[in-house]
Parts: C-alpha cells; structure tokens; sequence
C-alpha cells in the first residue's frame, strides 16, 4: 500500500502460492512447460491485500475509507482458459491437476512451432505482427491458445474464452463473473495478442480463421472495451471488500504487465529506458506518440497507449537473466551459492576469465525471438573455475543487455538514461557494476523494491482522478534514486573487445548473418586473456 | 618385468616421483607451463627398477642372471637443459628451483609463439616440417629450446646440449656422462625435432641459425648417432647395477616415446591404429615402407622407423583426453567424482543432453595443431546437470578422435582395427561405449595395464637378440585382448548427426573453413534432442 500523495510505503505483503513448485507447475517430460494455478494467485492476491490493510491499521492514523483504489499487475502473456463465469478450468472438476487447463505462464515456450505457424501465416497474409519485429513469440497469447487446442482439444473445447491473468485479478476483485464484460488491458492485449489502438484492434478474424478455424471463435469473445492501466474499470465488489476489510466499491483500475507497472514505478519517461532485472529481463522504454517509430527489428513490440496514455510503449525482453545465475549456482551444486561464486567471481578481471557466454538458456526473445536457441560457453580451459563460470554468465546477460539497448537505440529511440529495477537491480552489485561498464555509461538503481505495485498504484491514483496523468504521479510518487553505478573505463575497453566477440556469436549462431569467419574467435579471446592478465602483474608491486 | 618368452608380468613396481605437485611442476601465473623434475624420474627409476628385482626374487626361481635386458621409455617431448656430464641443470646450485631449467613437459605449451615462429620460418626456407602436417607444435623440442633461450638466457647459456628424457634415462642408466657419446632415439628425434633417417636428419643448421643463432650451437650437439627402440645402446654400469641388484653390463635398450611403446606393447601393426587414452591422447599407426605415404595434413607426424623399423610410424594426438573429463569432474567440486557424474551421464541417451562440447581444453593438437584454441559446450538450457556436461565432454573426446582417425584413413592408410590402451581404457566403459558407437566400429581393448612398459620390454626383447625383429617379438610377447567393445546402432545414427555439428564446429572455430553457416547449429541440437527424448518416451512402457 502506497499514499497516493508521497509514494511512501504504507505497508507490504508478499504471499507465496499454494500450489507446488513455488507456484510454477512443471512438466519433467517437457522442459519447455512452465503453467501456475491462477485460483492460488486469487487466492494470494486476496490474502495480501488483507495483511496491507492489517498492516495499515496498526497505525491509529489510518483509515480503511482514505483507501483511493487498487492496482493490479501480473505477468504476461500468462492466458488462462476460463468457463463462462471467469473460474478458471483448472477449477473444474473434468480438468483438475491437468496442466492445459492451467495458466500458460509467460515463461512457457511449448508453443514454439505454434509461434512459428502464427509468424509465417501472418507474413503470407498481411505482416500482422511487425509491430513486434516481425514474428510472433512462443510466450504470447495466441500461440497458447492454438497449442491447447493441438494437444488438449477438451479443454480448448470447454473454454469460454481465455483472459489475461492480468485481466482476471481485476476482474474478481470487482466480481465481474461475464466473459462480455471483462476488462481487456490494452498493455497485455498489444504487447502479447496483437491488439492496436489506433488501428482495427486484433488482426482480423479471418487471419486467425485460416490458421485454425476454432481460433475465430477465441477472437469473437475479445471484442469488448480495452482500457489503459491508469483507467477504472469498476469497484471492489462486497465479498472481496469484507475479505479485506475495505469498503465495498473503491475503484479498481485495469490490469498492467508487471514489467510495465514496474517501468512505471522506475520512472520510465521518453528518453530513460527501464531495465527490470529479474529471473528474466524486461526492457521497456516510451516515446510520444507524435513521433512515429520506425518498425524496429527484433523488439517484442512497439505499441500505442501500452505503458503511459498518449505514448508508444516499447518492449524487449531476456528470456532468461537471474535465471541464468541460479541455473550456474544450481549446476555447481552443493557447496556453491550467489555469494560463494561472486566472491570468486570478483576475484577476476574484464576479460581475464578467458570466457566467453550465451545467454540463450531459455531462448532468445530479443532481438533474435527464437526460442529453441540455447545457452554456451567459450573458452574453457584444464583450470576452469566455477567462479570465472558465473562471471562470464553474468557478463554475457549484461551483454544481452547491451545488444538490446544498441537496437533501441538504433532504431531512433533517444536513449539518455538506463534506470535498472527487479530483484537483481537490488542485491547483485557484480551484475550492476559489470552492466555499467559493459553497457559504458551510468546506471539509475530505482529505489523501490517493489516498483511494479507502485507502478500498479500510480495507475490506481491516475484512474481514481488524484492525478491528472501517469507523468505528473510518476513525479510526485517515484522515489529518487537509490545509487547510481558508473563504468570503470579500464572494464569498458575490454568489454567492447569481447562485446565485438559475443556479437560475432549473436550474429552467426541467431542467424543474423548466413555465413562468418570464426576462425579467430578462440585466439582472439585467448590474446585478450592474455593481454588483461599481462597488465595485470605489471600493476602488481613485485615482492 | 616381462617374460621374454610369453610376456607374462613377473613383477612390477609404480614409484611417485619425489618432487612437488604429483611430479608437475606449475606456473600459478602461466597456466600453460608445466615442467618436471628430471633428476626425480631417474630417482624413481632406479627405486621401481629395484622394486622389481626384489619381486621377482620372491620366486625361488628367478635368478638376476636370467634378466636379459632393459628398455625405457619416457615421455615426449620432455626436453631437459643439461651440463657436459648430462646432469640436469636443475640439479645446479645456479638454477636450483628454476622452471627454465627442469625438464619441459610435453604438455608445456608456453612456447606456442616460439612454434608458430618455426613454422612459419620453415614455410619460408624449406618446407622443413611437412612430415608434421605442416606445422611445428608448441610441444616439441626446438620451440621449447627457443623459449628457454628468450625468457631464460642464463639457463640456455649453461646448458651444453638439450635431451629428451627417453635419452637421458637409458644414458644414465649405462652411466654415461659424455654430450658426444649420448645416443639418441629416432622416436623422439623423429616426431619432436624433425630428424629423418633416410634424409639428412635434423633439418639444416642454417635453418635454425636464421631463427635464432644459438639453436644452431644446440644443432651442432645433435650430430651423434641415433638409435631405433629396438637397439642396444650399452650395457648396465655397475653402481646403478647394485642399486637395483642387477649384474652389470646387462643391455640397455634405446629409449622410446612413452605413447610409441605403448602402441608397440598394445599390438600395432599395419591396419590396427593404437589409441593410448590418458590425460591426453595418442593415436600411433605404422605403414610398411615400401608403401609411400601422402603427407597427410594435421597428423603430429609421418616418420620413418620411429615406432618399428622399416615401417612409417603415424602420430596424432589429442592434447587432453582424460584430463578434460577431471578438469570437468574438479569443477563441479567437492561431491562430484568420476563415479558420481557417470553415473548421472549414464542416464542420458545419445543426444538427450542436448549439449555439445569442444575437446580443445588444452588446445588442439591433431589434427588442428593450434594450442590457443579453447573448449566449449553449447546447448545449455536451465536445467543443465553436471552429469549431462560431463557426457558431453565424453561425447567431445570421442568426437575428437573421430576427427583424428577419418583423417589417417582419408590420407590413405588402411584402418582396419582400433585398439585402445592406456588408464582410461582400462577404467572408463562409458568412454569406450561412447568411443565404439561414435567410431560406428569394434573397440579392442588391450590386455596389459602397462602397454608402455610391456612395449619397452619388447623393444629390449629385439635388442637383446631374442626375437629378429618386433613383430616377431609381438607376436609371442602381447596378450590376448582384454574385450571387444562394440558400437550400438541407434546411438551411431544419432552420434552421425552430432559430429556433423562438432565437425561444423571444429572446422570453423579452427581454421579448416574461412566461413561458415551456424544459423541451424543450436536448432539442430534441439531436434536431435527432441527426436530422442520422443523416441524414449514412446519406447518407454506406459504406467
């Protein structure tokens, strides 16, 4: 809970799943399966709010009724198969444990061949999709919805549709139970579903008919009102508001992406991209809307009204980026952690590792958007360490990062400022310190740890009429930064070195280039281990 | 200690040499240098020697008299810095504890720059090294004189010749003190430095004086005879006699290559190649001399007369084989061992892992000769085990074998058996598996634990008169194989797919292609991945 004036803090919760796996349900047989039981995240949402309101009110200061209204983020695209009632499927009892009826949880790439189907129909029909760099994601909406239909006719048969889980939240909070009245977010629905606000919003029905004839009818139940993140969509219905002990019809605002909430919250504006740097990375920026983009190639978007009304929201993403660190940690196993493998880790310096990384763990959405890419290591030698392992992990998300900005950047978009916000952004100094060197300029950390719930109730406070727009709330209620990491230049030019090497890699294994000379690759990075390491014992004063 | 007769052990004794770091001396500021201390494997030859004199005294019915002979072999190129009386210069107040002035390991590659100097000086004057696929490797001899020369002028200065330690063991041995009176070994002379019997031996002084003018003083103390392995150079001088309890004047056989001898002890002959698998990895053949040979690129050397007389002998080698699998067994630390991740690595099919590795840990050797190169793994996803990296790199030692063996038939030599010797042969069932399925044809296994001992018994067996020639002695003294390792046909086709992305990979990391397409490379994997884990699932009987 945040005041609405300040931005401060007024009281937190977090409330794990109760499903398994931390709330993510998996597949051994499948790896690229990931879904969530979206009643638990129902049922979460409801208990946090009422542990806020608890929290709130143990200062004698605090009134349920000065509550102003609700924000709600969540992933995407996380689509959920729904009855005609909203209730997921997954709570039916024909489809209960049965991972189709679940959430498709954005991380989920078993619908990569669907992807592919969606991408070259949409090129043969109309570039439907070039707002996203040409070709559609296997995380995204459309995708999921025509796998279920391959592999589990029953329950795409059963659905009545299949709504945002960041449409769902909002929806129960406000006890909408009609698939004609749910509140579509214009943020998940372009940046996922193909949604346009100025133009005709999805691609035509008749695009998706021929790709598979049931999908039309998915189509048919999307035509209803979309809304910003910072507009009302209803008030907070009896039930819930006695479960949390708020008055029944405060506003509830529209749903948002998390990633988006949380540029919001980080204080996204034309000319400051956000990087939200999590168990994957999001890169969101903004441009106004009477400057036209270009299309630019390999973003995840570049769509109207998605993140602040009256600008161009723009998206790119790391599929994998803590993920990638956890994965090492857990790799080395026992013994190994975070804080053991950075101790090591900064025990080397740019370029002395001899390594070189591909962030590909879990795919390449941007800027290559292909999920069957896969994560790799150069350079290995007899003495390989796990430390030097995580730092060429960490240098090759930050790497990532790089290529991504470089894109944006070159596309035309004015990229003066890199604010950093997430998990990682807050406890990972190697990650911070290495990214601003790789990246060769400073690096905003946001101050808020939960930037995406005060992106969430910055849209709350503009739908509610305490602000007029996101911007003017964004300048009462953003925090100032906590620290600002700048390069090392000694760092930066090796990094360019080895930056030139990844993209040698990037280029060649993402298929950006038929055809390169790799041949110097290895010594390449075997003369800048050696130069690094030569420099090195020279600064060392000899004993 | 063999019988001469049926080649049946009698006794044997393995001794640790008695300097630092398992015999290794290293460099923690240059990972590529690795030396020894030449005066501990003379110390510990006499102690194994005694050792298996007293052995075998514990039969009644052996009598010292009966021992006919003594052979040796050592490894290559091991060359050692010594003074006029062929004392190791490490053994010198002077240059006690210096690296420069132990012996250099064949597996010291510090002077990578010293070998590419050669070459290219070679490809400039005369072609000297063409019998070397070209190029003259970081291992051997000459390169190694000359980066002694640059970082270690004083050491170079006292030195009054260099030795290979297969010399200097036998020379000892007879207690021969005289740089003039040295014999030398074709093997090591051959496949080292560059010496032809039935040429001019060693290439041209002036060759070497172009390089560096004090190679050519070195050249000037080669110029003594030269010996095959199966010839006797002397016999036993009496003070190391009654060390081991020996009579003096026993024969003394030339030295030999280690991995020379163990091809010999293994059974070589024309259409069977000999893989010795260790930390690192030899492949020997011999070809008739009456049939000429192409010089076939990349091969470490086609000589004559260095394995058997009157024959060819072919070397190629893998600069580490065993070593990547304990460089990747000590990098997942404490709780992993060989054991443990085979037992992991063992749960994968052919091509589950979705990984594939480089075997260039050490740099390439055969047939690449480009000690800068790096391994590698690519495929890696979130979820990758250590037991999955660690079959991978089974998977790449094999692949680099594969590469190694295509070639040596390429060039036109029959290759109708492969016999396989040497600590990972003897130990490692998943390598020979691995190795048969990847080949696609029978692995025999040698008998003999010590094909290299056996091999230099053999090698004394000819000298000593009691066989006219080694095939001869072969044929009476090496054992029936141990097993016959034979290929699975699913794996083969699978492993068929899977080197032609290493091959892809090797040719264009290394050099062989000027260009090369990757866009599929990773998309490959993945489907071969996918194909395999379909095909288990669908075998698998259903619960």
């Amino acid at each position: 809970m945040f005041c609405a004036q300040s931005g401060a803090v007024i009281s937190e919760s977090v409330v794990d799943y109760d499903s398994r796996c931390d709330g993510v349900l998996l597949d051994p047989s499948d790896h690229l399966i990931a879904r969530q039981d979206a009643s638990s995240v129902g049922r979460a949402t409801v208990q946090a709010l009422k542990h806020c309101v608890e929290e709130a009110a143990r200062d004698s200061r605090f009134s349920p009724g000065s509550v102003v209204g609700i924000g709600v983020d969540a992933t995407a695209s996380t689509p959920v198969p729904v009855d005609s009632t909203l209730q997921p499927l997954s709570d039916d009892e024909r489809f209960r444990d049965q991972l189709p009826a679940s959430a498709w949880l954005w991380k989920d790439h078993s619908s990569f061949a669907e992807a592919e189907e969606l991408s070259a129909a949409a090129r043969r029909s109309g570039d439907w999709f070039t707002q996203y760099g040409g070709s559609y994601s296997s995380e995204w909406f459309w995708a999921k919805v025509l796998r279920c239909r391959r592999v589990a006719p029953d329950v795409a048969d059963a659905a009545a549709t299949w709504a945002e889980l960041s449409d769902l939240v909002p929806a129960w909070l406000c006890g909408e139970s009609s698939v004609q009245r749910l509140a579509r977010n214009i943020c998940a629905a372009a940046h996922k579903s193909g949604y346009s606000v100025s133009g005709n919003g999805y691609p035509p029905r008749d695009f998706f008919y021929d790709v598979e004839p049931s999908l039309a009818e998915v189509w048919d139940t999307l035509n209803v009102r979309h809304y910003v993140g910072s507009e009302r969509i209803g008030g907070l219905c009896p039930k819930v508001a006695e479960a949390i002990g708020l008055p029944a019809g405060i506003g509830v605002a529209a749903g948002t992406v998390d990633a988006h909430a949380g540029a919001i919250g980080a204080g996204v504006e034309p000319g400051a991209l956000v990087k939200i740097l999590g168990t994957s990375a999001c890169t969101i920026g903004v441009s106004p809307i009477d400057q036209r983009l270009p299309a630019i190639p390999g973003l995840s978007g570049i769509v109207e009204a998605s993140v602040i009304a009256d600008h161009y929201g723009l998206e790119a993403g790391q599929a994998a980026f803590g993920d990638i660190l956890a994965a090492t940690v857990s790799l080395f196993g026992e013994g190994a952690s975070h804080e053991t493998l950075t101790l090591e880790a900064e025990n080397f310096q740019a370029g002395e590792t001899g390594l070189l990384a591909l962030d590909w763990h879990n795919g390449n959405r941007s800027v290559l958007n292909a999920p069957q890419l896969s994560g790799a290591v150069l350079g290995l030698s007899l003495g390989a360490r796990p430390g030097a392992v995580y730092r060429a992990m960490v240098e090759a998300i930050c790497f990532g990062a790089r290529t991504i900005i470089e894109q944006i950047a070159g596309g035309g978009v004015d990229v003066d400022r890199v604010i950093v916000t997430g998990g990682i952004a807050l406890k990972n100094d190697l990650v911070l310190k290495t990214m601003a060197s790789i990246l060769g300029r400073d690096i905003v950390v946001a101050s808020s740890a939960q930037a995406g719930a005060l992106g969430a109730a910055i849209n709350a406070a503009v739908a509610m009429g305490v602000y007029p727009d996101v911007p003017a709330a964004q300048a009462a209620m953003v925090p100032a930064p906590r620290d600002i990491i700048h390069p090392e230049a000694d760092d930066s030019a090796v990094y360019d070195q080895l930056f030139s090497l990844y993209r040698q890699l990037h280029d060649g294994f993402g298929g950006l280039v038929a055809s390169a000379d790799y041949s110097r690759v290895m010594q390449d990075l075997a003369a800048i281990r050696t130069a690094v390491v030569e420099r090195k014992s020279a600064k060392k004063p000899s004993l």
